[in-house]
């Protein structure tokens, strides 16, 4: 199966923009079913499936050898692996507790939320933004990272109006960055709906999914995004833009949203 | 509370190698408890600890306004945010299958085992590895990362002998292309005792706790290690490599096992 993906999106070099053909990561939702027991569902590449069934087994001890596998099968169009293993109370335990969903950069049980979104959580008020604007939100934002450029081990977020900063965040996990965001919007009273969301992390699905929950209708990333958050942002009526470095950033979704 | 802390490396540049001082970002383990029931443990940098436990709980619907919250009070110290809520019935339904661990960048349940993997997981076959050897699987490594290339979404992970790459996979996620490489390992009876873990992301304290429980002896990231992965690397005998990258390298523990 691809792990990546061709989408049309607008790239800004400076003054110039273009429409162009780029490629994507794939972000594919894999659920893991043991013992006909639902287990997990990751967010990964759908390569190697059979061996990231094995592997996250094995990592999270619910197999300790080969041997305790009795057969594994795959459905990739569907998205499930089956795996049946012979020593049943042996993982049993480890059932408690273990429903999340995960790309290894993901939160719990956010996923299942992901078909209600597409009907309760598209934008309700779209916001217009100047490209020059998230040009100059994108310096600050950058000037602002300093932990990231002391360590290189720190995701940033930002909160901002059309012309400002107005939250700043930082944390070793792009989701914990985030939800920080919001929390200290709840807690002030700040309104996100309103407002754009700066991150220097990778936009997944679930971020793409914390954003839509607080109705934020625009987030630009320094990073790619998935192809799955795309697909959201489409739905959601969010405008999505990446690699944003400099005077360059590439536009995935909601172009007219922009005036340049 | 600090975010970053200081830790002595050996800086390796070409042919030079000198003892210095680095800071690492830190890995701070933070449990939510929701009306005295423990939610979920958070790797995290330990900053807006009151602002990260609120947005997580709004963004995983446990709240839904500021008035739900009864009261909030936080213990830095151990590591421990409390939050009364009003409604209680309204978050009880959430609490099934809640209980993951995270650093939005996590598998669910992995840190409940660090305190078991101080005692049992112990590297028992130390491995001397020569620092060109490194810097020639790195080149190697690099090379193959053709879909990070592509599109810059994308971890690479590999198993690689003292001189050649034996396993390489890639994920969307950095923990999922190393359960990838794990499960392989299994599946067609690769000993990783002996073996070195390549990675293109950054170490936290649960890629390491998955590389022990395989035994690795030896992990080289592209990236930065936290604090957390570097005090477990400590106590369990791994070489722990960061920022890997052309012809440097850091070390962060058991400098005794490179040869120059």
């Amino acid at each position: 199966m691809d792990t990546i993906k061709k989408v049309d999106i607008l790239r800004i070099k400076g003054e110039e923009f273009k429409g162009e053909e780029d490629v994507v990561i794939l972000e594919y939702p894999f659920t893991i079913f043991v013992n006909d027991e639902e287990i997990i569902t990751l967010l990964c590449s759908p390569n190697s499936l059979k061996e990231l069934m094995v592997g996250f087994l094995f990592s999270e001890e619910f197999i300790s050898s080969l041997s305790d596998i009795d057969r594994i099968r795959l459905d990739e169009d569907k998205g499930i692996g089956y795996i049946y293993l012979k020593n049943i109370n042996q993982f049993n335990e480890k059932l408690r507790g273990k429903r999340t969903i995960t790309s290894g950069c993901g939160k719990g049980t956010l996923f299942y939320n992901v078909l209600d979104s597409f009907k309760s959580k598209r934008i309700k008020e779209p916001l217009s933004i100047e490209v020059e604007n998230i040009k100059r939100l994108i310096s600050k934002f950058n000037k602002k990272s300093e932990l990231f450029l002391n360590t290189g081990g720190v995701h940033s977020c930002a909160l901002c109006s059309a012309n400002d900063i107005i939250l700043f965040e930082e944390d070793i996990g792009r989701h914990n960055a985030l939800d920080k965001i919001f929390g200290k919007a709840l807690l002030e009273g700040i309104d996100t709906k309103d407002k754009i969301i700066l991150t220097s992390g990778r936009i997944s699905s679930e971020i793409l999914i914390k954003s839509a929950k607080r109705q934020v209708p625009v987030i630009v990333s320094r990073s790619a995004p998935t192809s799955l958050s795309i697909e959201l942002a489409e739905e959601l009526g969010i405008t999505l833009i990446g690699f944003a470095r400099g005077q360059k950033m590439n536009i995935y979704t909601n172009f007219p949203s922009l005036i340049f």
